[in-house]
């Protein structure tokens, strides 16, 4: 893929009203469509500099603006860059852009700005997508996974596997060149705890997925059962928010309502669903459907139950339409409150106990929870930042984006093939063809090689407009 | 009201999540609290600079940044101001905030860059308003009266009425000194006109309230009607996306699901609601409680109709809770495309028609509308953009401001004291009181008196965080 001609424009802040936002245009034309616009005595003769000037279309005044200009390639992009610094109305913002455009500049792609630094070698392709993991970032631990493999983190261990490829490559050529001769250049030993080094590597960037894909997508906790059990209180709760209805009238809740909210650390998306019954209302039934949907794709379901409501053989078949997911399901009886009395009346009154669950339902985690208890919520937090902190690998370098465990996957399995046919004595040629393998893989995750322009459209396309 | 020697620290672009952010410092201890934290060679030595840099705070490395500083008095607050350019995530833009707070900065107030702006003289209070209303507006109508205030086009119109009252105070003060004795200084009839001509001018800026207040704000347009008369259908056409559920289900909508569209550069607030009538499910009366709330407040009430379910007298019912409004109400027959056949059989069924229409409720204006048939949808929004249009009125400069507005209420009151002073030949000492009154009332707009501490704390309270 290759750079084009066109000179781009963008806003580069966070959409909507603020203070101050921010446009951004690059390429050979930024400066001069930018110093024919903005009408001010100091022009921008000088690169690194802000200046203020009055942005002007044809008669229409715009904005007072200021201006700062970047010159290549000592810019993001490498191109010349303007920046514009406008009043944040959405309206300022999208006149400013839309005259921009009028005179011939082109509305920037998602991500252009920063294909456009890989391009010009600013940073290497595991670096620019960490740009976009960086923004996304709503965490600490997200952002750390981003920061660092901003700063090459990543890309620093991708070269030393890359190195030993190399190395393990020289072993091996020579080891079989000389293989029916009678001379050891290397011990065999040496070759084997080689490979086995760099697929345990390999292995561990591939297995530290499972944890840098939660953080960076948010842990999805979905919260389920019942009507009235308390699902939409729960919500509220752990958001600190009324942001569901909350009522006494089964079906109150139809829309899933989700937010999101950071514990320790880590970022946590609650979801709220409609509750689970036989409905023959059209709207409310399409809820339970999205409901279940949700509680699909979760990294947690909490089912809630009321054990005044409620038997054990009613929840397992509750579960039932839940147990296929892969979320980590937890059983969570609910107000609690209630039985905390010394009075022990109603207690006897449930129609499930802690020995049916552990007759019937043993396989499951189980919590209790009360929103007037805030103990229970914490503890209940707490289980879950646990669980994920659980699955936190010893690797210093923790891998979060999909296509780079695909790409480590596909080096993975040349390297078995590799490690095959060393053991079956294979000749040195088809051993090369998959070891080019391995490293090709390997080189598609920093961009090292030639990647396809497809690829690339993919990776800049999830990124925000602007960057 | 005077300054304070605290540094204050705010995010100045939208809140969210984008490319860049931008988080501004202003105050004595800019510059220094920031050199501290960003570890770059190129130390900020020259002002209207931008620099690239690492952001520390301890031991935490956070973002790569770029800073601006402008140096006091050449700076938007008059102060010296430091600017961060850092990655948009929202983690980042308040880790940046909290580590600057830690150091002994404080979190800046609504508002509080242009009040210090304001107090060092860089603008008016009424250029310093402006601004809050240029990065509210989010239609041309509304940017355009921003900018007019900011550029100080109100601020020269009102000091144009100051020097008017001052020639007219030396006038009659002349007039009054020597009115026992036969000199005419001045022409009685030359007074008359110019406290008639002051009148006037504040008499029309208080006129242009009406239009100034709508555009400001934007025009807000209530569309209620009987449950599955086509309401959440007209609001989705009208603003050009899916925002309502639209289902055959009578009682679908319960909140009220409102959205901005600008028409012909104004801006629009429509107001999907609630269907009327009587009701036992819990929701949704409170539903249709909020829907008659929304009609009070509201510029314009569509009250959409289904010819073929109601009759006149049952209109005219449900207006019975509406009419009491300001709203300016249209009679909307809804799903007109069903009577577009050659066949008229549907048409002869219709429970109400324009002859009963004339009859009963004569007063409103009517329209016909289906969003099968964009003419209708036309010309329904041009019809609401002629009555705003209406009440432009020809004065170029236009208030949209309740506190100007009700300043030059009060100097209006007070001339008009000098008008009946002066017809009823009362001294000279105590038209000078009411004199001072209208200019006190004008010089309140611009900030040219001391203005008190709780007024400006109103003001620059509307203001959003970081301008």
């Amino acid at each position: 893929m290759v750079l084009d001609n066109k000179t781009i424009v963008a806003l580069s802040t966070p959409p909507g009203k603020g203070a101050i936002a921010i446009i951004r245009i690059s390429g050979q034309n930024a400066f001069r469509s930018v110093i024919e616009k903005i009408q001010t005595k100091s022009l921008i003769h000088q690169p690194n500099q802000i200046v203020l000037g009055n942005f002007h279309h044809q008669d229409e005044f715009i904005d007072q603006v200021m201006v700062g200009y970047f010159q290549s390639p000592n810019s993001y992009t490498g191109e010349d860059l303007i920046e514009i610094y406008c009043h944040g109305s959405t309206y300022i913002q999208q006149r400013i852009i839309q005259c921009l455009i009028d005179d011939g500049l082109e509305l920037a792609q998602p991500g252009e700005f920063t294909l456009r630094a890989f391009l010009n070698h600013k940073m290497d392709l595991a670096q620019a997508e960490a740009v976009s993991d960086l923004i996304e970032s709503e965490s600490k631990a997200s952002h750390q996974l981003a920061l660092n493999q901003l700063k090459g983190d990543f890309s620093h261990s991708l070269s030393e596997l890359r190195l030993q490829l190399i190395e393990f490559k020289s072993l091996i050529e020579l080891e079989l060149d000389f293989s029916e001769e009678d001379i050891e250049f290397a011990d065999r030993k040496k070759i084997r705890d080689l490979i086995d080094n760099i697929q345990n590597q390999v292995k561990r960037l591939i297995d530290s997925f499972a944890y840098g894909n939660v953080i960076k997508n948010g842990i999805s906790v979905a919260i389920l059962g019942r009507p009235n059990v308390g699902k939409s209180s729960l919500l509220n709760t752990l958001l600190k928010e009324s942001k569901a209805i909350v009522s006494d009238i089964p079906g109150t809740t139809r829309d899933s309502i989700e937010d999101l909210m950071t514990y320790k650390g880590y970022q946590f998306r609650f979801i709220d669903t409609a509750g689970l019954r036989k409905t023959t209302d059209v709207v409310e039934s399409i809820g339970i459907d999205i409901a279940l949907a949700k509680a699909q794709k979760a990294s947690f379901c909490l089912y809630l139950f009321d054990s005044l409501e409620i038997t054990a053989e009613e929840i397992a078949h509750d579960l039932n339409d839940i147990i296929q997911s892969n979320a980590h399901i937890f059983l969570v009886e609910s107000k609690i409150d209630r039985f905390l009395s010394l009075d022990q009346t109603l207690k006897s009154k449930r129609k499930v106990n802690e020995s049916d669950l552990d007759k019937e339902l043993k396989e499951f985690d189980r919590l209790e929870a009360s929103i007037y208890i805030p103990s229970t919520i914490e503890k209940l937090t707490d289980q879950l930042v646990k669980l994920i902190e659980k699955k936190k690998t010893n690797s210093s370098v923790v891998i979060s984006n999909l296509r780079h465990y695909q790409c480590l996957k596909l080096a993975l399995d040349s390297l078995k093939q590799v490690d095959l046919a060393l053991k079956n004595n294979i000749s040195g040629d088809l051993l090369s063809v998959d070891l080019n393998q391995v490293i090709h893989h390997m080189s598609q995750i920093t961009g090292q090689i030639d990647i396809d322009g497809d690829v690339l459209g993919t990776i800049f396309g999830k990124f925000c407009i602007g960057k």
